[in-house]
């Protein structure tokens, strides 16, 4: 069972969690629990780290003790629900990353897990203790401290669940689960009660903020159930079955060919004009991105009818968008285009399903839905699960109605 | 070099510290510095666990949980701390307890320093890092976080002191030295440039809150030179030669037959009448306070003239006053004594001095001084270097003033 920063906000909030989890244990289940420092304790830290010359210096050594400070948020959150557990009568203790131990590389900051020896954690919840796990941080083989990035504690909590042999990963978030598409655009959007990790992982990345992408990876990775749920849910209810599972594609019995569409705002297309139209342009213009760490996401070329250049069209995350303008404008003898222009009133939107990979005419049904709407496609992209489409901005909520129809999702 | 919880209060003191600790490594010294949680955080965090139960359960065993909480408040200052030295240009880093370790006994919330292995810290120090030590926690055999109890700080730093083998702790605080008495009630009373542990051990115990009692004991077994000074004292100034130092009794030149006079107002005086003479009565009466954790400090036992029997006074800390009251007065069948009286207006005077083992005549001049103004002993209680009597609470500023005069404090 894994508890985000709002769902142990306060000690009401953390007596609440305590009721869930003893209605797991009721249930007769052995329960680890992974949680997040209670909301707001993560940002006063950072900010002090701030003040103490972090963000003046850069200095990658000062990450470390970074880690050191921001780490103990958690610590405190898992000491707090471990005593209200005792204090439900229950068997319950803390464990620290350093403790269970939860061993990382040593890029602070934004440490990957390497191992979980489970031994300890397995003995302790055979002996019928629930463990209280700090997520979001581990151990170098040194012994200092590490934290996993933002969002880290989802993370955590599968790699525990994986580390244990749980037979599911129950995360608690302020959603009730993974839906059809974004109930505040489109109200007909169904609850899903499974999805696979592909399209959880295309969701995610897509901008349906349920999931960290790394820990919907990492439970493919190691096939670990993963249940989306409403931390407000009731403790009998959580027991029973609500949320969304998220599992491998052949434990998902009705096979969906769309499963949901997907949206993101957090987009920007920079398009260059008058490209020459010689080998290497493309390899110029996408090495100096990354050089700058750019991530670039679509991408379509287009020659000019009336002459030999071409144009390129590519977008990248909105808060890159005058980086990347900075970087092709440094480059513009060397790329030789004519005319560069960045244009942030864009969004992308997409349809995600395993059940393409078996069907034909998703692509066709997807234009031809989003053209009966007047929506203008200005760049495609697709993967084996997946058809994104770039459109004016003001036209999102829109499209989003219109392809969450066109595949039968309203009456899901 | 240890800094309290309003040294490290924010982190524009935090980047004081780390100015004093920079004067200190110019000066050639090699540092280990322990440092408290920002002012306010162990409330904040104590306020926390007491919601999650603590105090309603009294749980013995929810004391493991309540240091993991804690103890995180130390690890947020030594963490920042280390920041602000390596952004100064300096080599730092933080040591939590577990990572020295600081290895402690089990009894959580009030644990004891068992052992401190120094390879760790010594490599660190030597290799030119400033060792920057989480103060008040440590870790069981078992790998629980521990913390030593209120005021631990100074404990591990003397603790810490010892195991380098350090020429000194410095211990930064809000006074700037151990005084003759206190200043707010004599302005003549003087800063003592040296005090023997003994003599600090007496001043400690009886209300001068300069240092933690324990961590002098501390000291004095380890023999580690601790220093008091002021943490708002200028760099230059804290590494020439300012504060008060606790040595050993053979390292202090000017023996003074009385180094200060003390005072303590958290006393009240227990008063049984009409005990009966016999013997088995005094022990009836302590054993029954000792079997309820009631301190008992000084002891007057005055025969009656007019009868056979006797009355017996005692003092204890104003807070166990009440609870003594009840206490006799559930013992009264028993003990057989025919009245008792609580009398909370009292104050203990003190004067403590090494000298005095070897001059005679301190008594008197303590009570001839007294007398002349007109002060009335209620209970006398002496120690080798120490003469303490009980008097009406009203007269406490006169009587100090006047033992300070008496024994030339005023002129030292």
């Amino acid at each position: 069972m894994k508890f985000g920063g709002t769902s142990v906000a306060d000690l009401e909030r953390i007596r609440r969690v305590g009721r869930l989890v003893a209605a797991e244990v009721a249930a007769g289940h052995r329960v680890a629990v992974v949680v997040s420092a209670m909301a707001g304790k993560t940002n006063e830290m950072v900010a002090w780290t701030d003040a103490a010359g972090r963000a003046a210096s850069g200095l990658p050594e000062s990450d470390d003790e970074y880690d050191t400070v921001v780490a103990s948020g958690e610590q405190v959150t898992a000491g707090l629900l471990a005593m209200v557990l005792r204090n439900m009568g229950l068997n319950a203790r803390s464990w620290l990353g350093w403790q269970v131990p939860i061993m990382t590389d040593d890029a602070h900051g934004r440490a990957r897990i390497e191992d979980i020896p489970p031994e300890k954690l397995v003995a302790a919840m055979d002996a019928g203790e629930i463990a209280v796990i700090a997520g979001f941080q581990g151990v170098t083989s040194t012994g200092r401290i590490t934290t996993l990035g933002r969002g880290g504690s989802d993370t955590s909590a599968v790699a525990i669940a994986a580390a244990v042999g749980a037979i599911r990963c129950d995360i608690y978030t302020d959603v009730d689960g993974v839906y059809t598409t974004d109930p505040r655009i489109e109200s007909k959007a169904r609850r899903l009660s499974k999805i696979s990790y592909e399209e959880m992982l295309e969701m995610a990345s897509l901008g349906a903020k349920v999931l960290q992408t790394r820990s919907v990876e990492l439970a493919m990775a190691k096939r670990v159930p993963v249940r989306v749920l409403s931390s407000f849910v009731e403790p009998g209810e959580a027991v029973a079955d609500t949320g969304t599972i998220v599992c491998d594609e052949e434990e998902i019995m009705e096979k969906r060919i769309v499963s949901g569409v997907a949206f993101s705002r957090d987009e920007a297309k920079v398009t260059l004009f008058g490209l020459p139209d010689t080998p290497g342009v493309s390899s110029k213009i996408f090495s100096s991105l990354a050089d700058a760490n750019v991530n670039v996401d679509m991408i379509v070329q287009s020659k000019a009818r009336t002459s030999d250049s071409a144009n390129m069209a590519f977008t990248v995350g909105r808060r890159d968008a005058q980086r990347a303008l900075e970087i092709m404008k440094e480059h513009k003898a060397e790329i030789g285009y004519e005319d560069v222009t960045v244009d942030e009133d864009v969004a992308k939107v997409s349809v995600v399903g395993v059940g393409m990979r078996s069907h034909a005419g998703v692509a066709k049904s997807m234009f031809k839905a989003l053209a009966d709407k007047g929506v203008n496609i200005q760049v495609i992209s697709t993967s084996e699960i997946k058809i994104s489409v770039l459109i004016d901005a003001a036209y999102t909520e829109l499209a989003v109605r219109a392809l969450h129809a066109a595949y039968g999702l309203d009456q899901l």
